[in-house]
C-alpha cells in the first residue's frame, strides 16, 4: 500500500507494552473495574491524545474516539481492553490496538468521508461480576440494571459500588445508547479462540454471526441396583439412557451443522457395584439459525424419551439459559470476505461460538460484521492464547481494508 | 413330614427374636465385633445348649455345633448372624437360624449316619474393617494376616485390637482350617438378594456357584475445548469414549451371559461450556465362567482400544480387584435341585452375583452348594430387605431336606 502509514508491526509492538504494563507472568490482568484496567485505559487515551479526535466515556463506562468526517454517519470499530484473569495477550485489545492503527491511517489521509468512531467497550468478559458485554449491553438498550444490581465480587463488593469507583452510575448506563445514534456499520476484529482457521491454513476469516444457545440440564432417573445380583434384563440403568443420547446429541449437531456438547455427567449413587440409578447430565447447543437450533432441540428432547422409554427410566429437563442466533450483515459480509481476500489471497466464513460486543450492537440493529484471526491450538483465556505476528498483521491489514470498503458503502 | 419335628415357624419366631434383641428402629445392628453382634452370639449359644452338641469357637471367632454321627465324615451347615450398619433381619441370621432348626430336627431323630455341624461364621460382612469372609477365610486358607493387620474402622481402632477384645488373636486365625478336617459336605441358605426368583414367581432357587469378578479404573483423555467454537470433527470428546464403551460393555454382557456395570462416570473439567478432556468410568464384570469372564474382559478392553482411537483420545485401564469364579458341586446341586423341588415343586438355578462364605468353603475343595430364598424388590444391605414368611418357611424345609440327602450322599 503506497503512502499508507498503515503499520501493523505498530499495532503487535503496543499490544506487547500493554502485556508490559498490565501483565505477569500468569498472563494480562486487566479485568474491568479494575485499577490495572484503569491504567490500561489511560495508556490508551495518551495514544489517542496523539490524533485529531474527541475522546469521550460514556455513561457505561465505554471509551469513544471520534474522526469527525463529511457526514455524521459513522463507521464504528470496537473492541475491549478489559481480561478474564490470568488471560491471554489478543483477546479484546488487538480489537481495540487494530482499531486505533486503522484510526490513525484514516485520520493522516485528512477528513474521511464519513465520521468514524473507536470504542473500547467496558467489561465484555464480566470476569469479576459473572455478566458479560456488560458496556455493548448496555449501549444496545438489551441491560437489565436489575438483574445485575445485587451481583457482588469474591470479596463481596457489589457490582453498581465497584462501577461507582469508575464512575459509572448502574441506573445511567443506558443512557449510553445515544452513542448509536448515527451509527452506519460496526466492525470488530477478534482472535477466533477456536481450531478452524488453524486446521484451514488461513490467517484470517468473515464471522457470520454469533450462534443461538440452548443451555439444558437433563436428569435420567432409574433404580440403583447391586451390580453381581441385577440381571442385564432387570435393570433401569439411567447411564445407560445418557450415554445413549450423548452418542445421538453428537448425531444431531452433524446433521445440521451445529455443535451440541455434554460437559459434564454425574452418576449416582456413583460406585463401582451399583448400577446407576440417577445421572444427570449437561446440554449445550448451538447454531447460527433460529429453525435449525429449535430443531436440534426438538430431536434432543424427542431422542432423550426415546431412550428413557428404552431404558425404563424418567427423563426431566431444565433449562439453563438460552440466547437466539444473531447473524451479521450480508453486505458487510460480502465486503469483509473481499477485504480478507485482497490481503490473504483466501478467506472463509464460519459463526463464531462465544459471544462478542459485536452481538450486542447487531442486536441494536447496526449493520455489523466481525473478522477472525487464526488462533494457535485454539487456546484463549488463557496465558498460552496466542496467534503468529504475521498473521496478526494480516489481519489489521484486512480490518484496514474492510474499514475503507465499508465507508465507503456507508457514504454510497 | 409326619413324626418330623422340623418346626418353619419356629426359625420365623427367632429371626424376629433376633431382631428385637439386636435391632432398632433403623434396622439390624450386629456388626462384627461389637457387643451386639456378641449378644447375638451369647443368645445362639443359649439355644445350643438345649441341643446333645458340642460347641467351640474356632481361633478366627467362627462357633462351631458338633451333632457325632455314627462316622466322622460331617456335613457342614453355615450362616454368620453378623450384620452391615442399619441391615436386613434375613441376611446371614437366616442361614445360621434355618440351619439351628435342620440341627434339631436331625437330632430329634438320635444319632445321623454322619457327624452334623452347624457353623456361625465371624464377620462374614466386614462391615466394620472393609474386608469381608473374614472368619470363613481363615478356615479357608485364603486369608493372608498381613493384609488385614493394619486395617482400622472409622474410630482409628485396628482390626487386631478389635479381635483381641473377643478373644481372637489374628496371626493364630488360621489355626482355624483344622475344622474343615472331615468336612465332606457344605450347605448354605442365603436370600438372593436379588429380583430374579421373585421375577419367576419362585420361592426358593438352586445357586450354581459364585461369580468371579474383573473391577477395573479406565480413564478416557482427549482435550478440553470451548463448547462453542469447536466444530464437532475436531473435536478429542473424552465421554464419547466412555459412552460407547458404556453400550458395548452391556452388550457384551448380554452375549456371554453375565452382568457388566458401568456404575460412576467422573467428567473434567465437567462445566457445561467444554468439551470433556478426561474422563474416568469404573467396569465391574462378573460371570460364573472363567473363560468367559476372561472374554469379556478382553472384548471390553479391545472395544475401549477402538473407541479410543475413533474419538482420537488415549485409554488406561487400571485393575482394582479381582476373583475367579467359584462353582459348587455337581451333585451337590442336583441334590439341591431335586429337595428344592420336593418342598417348591419348581426350581430354578442361578448364579450368585455377591461373594458368601460358601465360596470361601468350596475354595477349599469341600463341596458346597447354597439355596437362594426369594428376596422382595431385590433389596438388602438395608432395613426394607424382605421375604414373605410363606417363602422363608419352604426355604427352612428346602435346606432340610437337602441336608437329609446330602447326608446319604456322604454315607454312600
Amino acid at each position: 500500500m503506497p503512502n499508507s502509514p498503515l503499520t501493523p508491526q505498530r499495532t503487535i509492538d503496543e499490544l506487547k507494552d500493554l502485556r508490559a504494563l498490565t501483565g505477569n507472568a500468569d498472563g494480562a490482568q486487566r479485568v474491568c473495574w479494575t485499577d490495572s484496567w484503569a491504567q490500561a485505559r489511560a495508556w490508551l487515551k495518551a495514544k489517542l491524545a496523539e490524533l485529531p479526535v474527541e475522546v469521550v466515556t460514556d455513561e457505561a463506562g465505554n471509551l469513544w474516539a471520534t474522526l469527525r468526517g463529511h457526514t455524521d454517519q459513522a463507521l464504528l470499530i470496537g473492541g475491549h481492553l478489559d481480561s478474564v484473569p490470568n488471560g491471554g495477550w489478543l483477546d479484546g485489545c488487538l480489537n481495540t490496538l487494530a482499531g486505533l492503527e486503522t484510526l490513525r491511517r484514516i485520520a493522516a489521509e485528512g477528513t474521511p468521508p464519513v465520521t468514524v468512531r473507536l470504542v473500547d467497550w467496558a467489561d465484555e468478559e464480566g470476569a469479576r461480576f459473572g455478566r458479560s458485554l456488560l458496556g455493548s449491553s448496555a449501549v444496545s438498550g438489551s441491560l437489565d440494571p436489575d438483574e445485575v444490581r445485587h451481583l457482588t465480587d469474591k470479596d463481596g463488593i457489589s457490582l453498581p459500588d465497584a462501577l461507582a469507583q469508575h464512575g459509572v452510575i448502574l441506573d445511567q448506563m443506558k443512557k449510553a445508547g445515544r452513542q448509536l445514534k448515527n451509527a452506519a456499520a460496526y466492525l470488530e476484529l477478534h482472535i477466533e479462540q477456536g481450531p478452524v482457521l488453524e486446521g484451514l491454513k488461513l490467517p484470517v476469516g468473515v464471522v457470520l454471526g454469533t450462534f443461538g444457545v440452548e443451555r439444558h440440564a437433563i436428569r435420567f432417573t432409574g433404580q440403583s441396583a447391586h451390580a453381581g445380583s441385577t440381571p442385564m434384563d432387570q435393570r433401569r440403568d439411567a447411564l445407560g439412557a445418557a450415554s445413549k443420547l450423548h452418542l445421538e446429541i453428537r448425531a444431531i449437531a452433524r446433521r445440521h451443522g451445529g455443535v451440541c456438547t455434554v460437559g459434564s455427567v454425574q452418576t449416582r449413587p456413583g460406585i463401582v457395584t451399583a448400577v446407576v440409578g440417577q445421572c444427570d447430565m449437561t446440554l449445550d447447543q448451538r447454531h447460527l439459525d433460529a429453525g435449525r437450533l429449535a430443531q436440534m432441540l426438538a430431536e434432543a428432547k424427542a431422542a432423550g424419551e426415546r431412550f428413557a422409554h428404552e431404558e425404563k427410566v424418567t427423563v426431566e429437563w431444565r433449562r439453563l439459559w438460552n440466547i437466539h442466533p444473531i447473524p451479521f450483515h450480508p453486505a458487510l459480509i460480502e465486503l469483509a470476505d473481499a477485504a480478507v481476500r485482497e490481503v490473504c489471497n483466501a478467506s472463509h466464513r464460519l459463526p463464531s461460538g462465544p459471544l462478542h460486543d459485536a452481538a450486542e450492537v447487531a442486536r441494536a440493529g447496526v449493520p455489523t460484521v466481525m473478522l477472525f484471526v487464526q488462533s494457535l491450538r485454539g487456546l484463549s483465556h488463557a496465558k498460552e492464547e496466542d496467534t503468529l505476528e504475521e498473521h496478526i498483521a494480516l489481519s489489521v491489514r484486512a480490518l484496514d481494508r474492510l474499514a475503507t470498503k465499508t465507508m465507503e458503502w456507508i457514504a454510497f
